[in-house]
């Protein structure tokens, strides 16, 4: 693992790491926020980003540090997709290849062997974070659109491995939408998806102890034919599955709208690993 | 004047907006932050930002939104220089021609009829943005680098324009750095550069009637070479001027720094605001 950029920012550092994935077979960056003084750790918060994201966008756009500092949490930002390869289709569009892994593990062919983002966030990227800042587990999930898709779906998937769920405008039933349609079927080919979508995984009986928190723009133009976030809604109220979701009157699906309601979200976390350790 | 972009940020808007300018031929944008509620707002803030930048950069990564919405602010981040022409040498490097303009009206072939970028600011840019906001000259000046320099050049020039001055790692004696003299020979040829040195405008007798506040990062690459702090507390020191410059240990020349103590720089122009109004 290579540190490769490490810039003090409040009490602590925005830093951008590489390392060799064995899951990707490629090279990985990822960004963390860490807070200078460990013995204030308490916990960390892995953040997924949307489509076209790098590792970068959430650690300089979203003003988390300041919060992330004052409450003692480390966070990781990993990369949304492998990087360097050539396969194809992988770089013709926004959503999909680069830039746009779904956080599934793929099976179609090329893609299989270097796209397995859910294994890489859930496993690789896990298990480096943790045992980075020694978290023993006490660990969130966040992430936005494409991101937040992924964290509602591990978080669903993996509850004793993440203690708090929390999304900004999550795609939350992409079998229904353009976007999640295009993926599947381009990572998972005929093969069922329903494993990676969140309103599935509620209807299949998956749950999380905790409630989960989403804020989501009235103003975003991605609301009615993308996000659905209706849809979540609806499975959540029939599986039993407490749910918050914050409608904001006027915010779009931009990194203006996270800056806003960032603070809400990494308190939100913060609580539930107080009330779990 | 056309409004490109505007994003609902914390309780106001995050903007972008074209006009044509006069004093530099081109169309020229610049964005705005400004408080939903109009009554809130008690004056503005101009900030000018540094080499290689454009007018987005404040807006989308220093976290000042919160701060300014609180403290009803609107604040407006020009360009740093003409884009879209196409003058001799002005896109072969970062720091001249093209996201270098330097706040100087330049006097060389070609430059002279576009790059009048100290005008710019303190007319046209000042008068557009006090009129559109009813300021009354309610206004404070900041920047970063290359635009901190701009902000204690144009402040010490016009202290009746600006209330408050404040800088993040400032060039404060471009005739004495590499930055500067390839600038002010580049836009100035052999003319005297010294009415656009902060050191020399303190020597020359120009005075602020407030304290002018910096802060520098210690981390920070360029201190030594291009910054030259002390060379501006030895002048200051000499002219009397009230100056406080905090040095921050750790901190580089990056906008994570900026982030860091954004808070602080606004909350200094808003005191100095009150006790003006």
């Amino acid at each position: 693992m290579k540190l490769l950029k490490s810039q003090k920012t409040f009490h602590g550092f925005s830093e951008v790491y590489e390392h060799d994935s064995k899951l990707t077979g490629t090279s990985m960056k990822f960004s963390i926020y860490r807070p200078e003084e460990v013995s204030t750790i308490r916990g960390g918060l892995i953040w997924l980003s949307g489509l076209s994201c790098n590792e970068e966008n959430f650690i300089t756009k979203a003003g988390a540090q300041r919060f992330l500092c004052e409450l003692g949490l480390v966070l990781i930002c990993p990369d949304t997709s492998p990087r360097g390869l050539n396969l194809p289709k992988e770089h013709e569009s926004y959503d999909f290849g680069s830039g746009a892994g779904f956080y599934v593990d793929a099976l179609t062919e090329g893609y299989r062997d270097h796209y397995k983002m859910y294994s890489y966030i859930n496993e690789e990227i896990y298990s480096l974070f943790d045992s980075m800042f020694s978290l023993k587990g006490q660990l969130g999930i966040m992430g936005h659109s494409m991101g937040g898709h992924g964290a509602l779906m591990l978080g669903l998937r993996n509850p004793d491995k993440y203690k708090s769920i929390s999304a900004f405008a999550p795609v939350v039933n992409p079998m229904q939408c353009a976007w999640g349609q295009k993926a599947f079927l381009g990572y998972l080919g005929e093969t069922d998806s329903r494993p990676y979508d969140s309103c599935e995984l509620l209807r299949a009986g998956h749950r999380h102890p905790q409630s989960i928190l989403i804020d989501q723009g009235l103003a975003d133009d991605f609301l009615e034919k993308q996000l659905l976030t209706e849809n979540l809604e609806k499975a959540a109220f029939e599986a039993r599955q407490p749910l918050i979701v914050n409608y904001r009157e006027g915010y779009d699906h931009s990194y203006y709208f996270i800056s806003t309601f960032v603070e809400s979200h990494i308190r939100f976390h913060s609580d539930q690993m107080e009330s779990n350790r």
